[in-house]
């Protein structure tokens, strides 16, 4: 990290960052998975500063990945439960981020259904913006988490296929990797039904496919995304039973990829839906993988963010 | 703070405070306020001593300053729901609060809808007891933050003129607000309708009037009250419609105040119901100075009760 | 403690610990007792290590202990709670739980109301496992922190009467209960309606008895178990009334224990259902002695269990 400093202020998604602001949060998240092996998993970076998770939609797996980073840099961490919150009382998210502010946090990580609400913050905020997801929008730490995850497993994160298989439209995660991986040269297949796979992911440097054979040919990586059915995807496909038929990862499909490539799941997982179990469970599966660099690269964010 | 010691157990409400008491707490809340500003925005005071937050009515924001001013102190704070507690399973209030001290927490905050109730828990507890809101009886570290960003504004806290507006009748705020004004020998003027706002507030030595304009008249500083339509405020007056027409403080009734007055509100605010944007938003508005000084009071309460 | 280690990885329940095992735990959560009398009540012993409450069942007060005790020790406690968690979106117990582990905990803590599911959890997880209560199987720190207090009532841990009155059937405290003192070489009534208490439970080497007089008489401890009517214990018995009539402890039932006996319950009491008020605040009552022995057991647990 000598002499290296990162530049902004804020994470909103990938689609800002150059490419040295993504290899130095991925260097940074990797001095820090040294850590978590540690027997004492804690560093003083950010001792005395308080870090809030405003989630406005349910998720423990990303609010606990951020709660936990923050603590092992001895950040006080904050969550604050939006559900009970004085948006009940018909406060709008900007008197209720302000609100927030005047308590001097350092970082507020802010997950919300409306795409852009984390940019929107930072037009009136004072501090450092984490975007854990936003509507349709973006959803930057997982597709960092991915990518230090790929970088650890082919010591390289450039001249890479990755293929991204299943509600591409409606995917946050998606996106933030098509941006990062398309920032960084490697070719991104993206795999799914018409309905679900417009043709006009192709203006973002992508390549679409409606075959799942023919689109993980030769991939390096292959990332499944989670069927959503509580957020209506079913809508876009006739059934469970038509989706797994043609988009589900088996073994059959997976030994299209290339013989040494990972599978990726961003998690939680609908085993025997979009993933078969055995193949989940294999030794290619690095789904684990990502979970534990999810804290790295969290610890790297707010660390990065820290300024000073 | 040399020489001089809060003589309190617990922190009960204003009514209970003598005018040195009050003196001592904000002028402590003062040192704390620049602790805040720091870039390690903690002390040890509170290593190792554990503070409760046993909330039985939702409020993050309350919640949360108390959080975050127990963790700047170095406490360990608990966060007790009491929507999941052992209430539900049919325990009293004392068996809850005796389990909680067998656990031997040094401060137990309590919010709780039943006037009187942080009193009845002195009756039999051990630690020190905060009220952070009971019912429509008292909310002292409100009133007490209020009076620091009083004191920040005018550099001194006595012979000012003080306005409240609306529902005084059902405001724990309103009531801690009058107890400390008039024991510091400022004037209180209470405005509202009659529903709100009884002729019988006058024996506690507080102004009432029906008519803003005149209730505003030289006011120093004007505190605005939160319309509670979930508490059945409305009950009280014929519309919002109705309310706003007199109640409403906009940029003709603030000019009634005195040309430096400050205009106050305990949050969270509904703009354009009790308070007009523009005016919320100009620089007369104090209200995330007084959110701030939350912290920085709680602090004060919380250090000043930890005994030693 | 010198030269003696427990061996164990995990806590599933009293019935995989042997004599020693169980007087390690007690030994070492007497010098924890101290340290929660202490000004500073902490201690460095699990700083950098991250604890997980995984709660599946609603028990703020088990939850709460739990998170004191942790922090106590200076661990990083994370509350993992399961009603907004990836369980509702269709994710296994296994994959929730290698999720969690892949964020490298040291011990998971977790409440769940399928019997075994903990030891389930050991055939699959790196981190300890604690058992804070499965379905009606074991509850081994409740039993634990029981006979840390009878053993500082009586200075010894050997040679008592214990008798245990209510439900037993669907009572994991009774059961962990039955195996600790079994094992302890102590005598075990067990007193309660025989819907409740069925002739079964002698095969663990216990007393039944279905008059409460006789199984108390001559006893050193009674202990009272909650009736759980919210689980519908009340489909084993006519009514309340009728239970109180026979099962109810009462000062004249009381009285058939030894004169220096002492009353428990695990908590939340009900008051004159089970358990008669006056007697309950007796000073024959060691309730809330019990609570405060629950910090200091799971203090004792976390830290034999941190290994090194």
């Amino acid at each position: 990290m000598a002499g290296r400093a990162f530049k902004k202020k804020h994470l909103l998604g990938i689609e800002d960052l150059t490419p040295n602001d993504i290899q130095l949060i991925l260097e940074t998240a990797e001095s820090f998975v040294e850590i978590s092996t540690r027997d004492i998993k804690k560093v003083p970076a950010l001792k005395g500063k308080t870090v809030v998770n405003l989630f406005f939609e349910d998720s423990t797996r990303t609010r606990s990945s951020f709660e936990i980073a923050a603590k092992r840099l001895s950040a006080d961490l904050i969550n604050f439960n939006s559900s009970v919150s004085s948006l009940k009382k018909g406060e709008s998210l900007k008197d209720t981020v302000l609100t927030l502010e005047a308590m001097n946090p350092h970082i507020i990580v802010i997950r919300h259904p409306a795409s852009g609400s984390p940019k929107y913050l930072t037009t009136f905020a004072r501090s450092s913006i984490v975007n854990a997801g936003d509507g349709f929008h973006e959803h930057p730490t997982q597709a960092l988490l991915d990518a230090l995850t790929i970088k650890q497993n082919f010591r390289k994160l450039k001249g890479l296929k990755i293929a991204i298989v299943g509600d591409i439209l409606h995917s946050r995660v998606a996106r933030s990797n098509i941006f990062l991986h398309h920032k960084l040269g490697n070719t991104v297949n993206l795999i799914g039904p018409p309905s679900l796979v417009p043709k006009e992911f192709e203006d973002m440097g992508a390549n679409v496919f409606y075959d799942l054979h023919r689109g993980i040919e030769g991939a390096d990586a292959v990332m499944m995304l989670r069927v959503q059915a509580e957020r209506g995807a079913r809508n876009y496909f006739p059934s469970i039973r038509e989706y797994r038929k043609f988009f589900e990862i088996n073994q059959d499909a997976f030994a299209f990829a290339k013989s040494e490539a990972i599978l990726m799941h961003p998690g939680p997982m609908n085993r025997d839906v979009e993933i078969e179990t055995s193949l989940a469970d294999s030794d290619r599966s690095v789904i684990l993988q990502q979970v534990t660099n999810g804290i790295a690269v969290r610890m790297a964010v707010l660390y990065l963010l820290k300024g000073d």
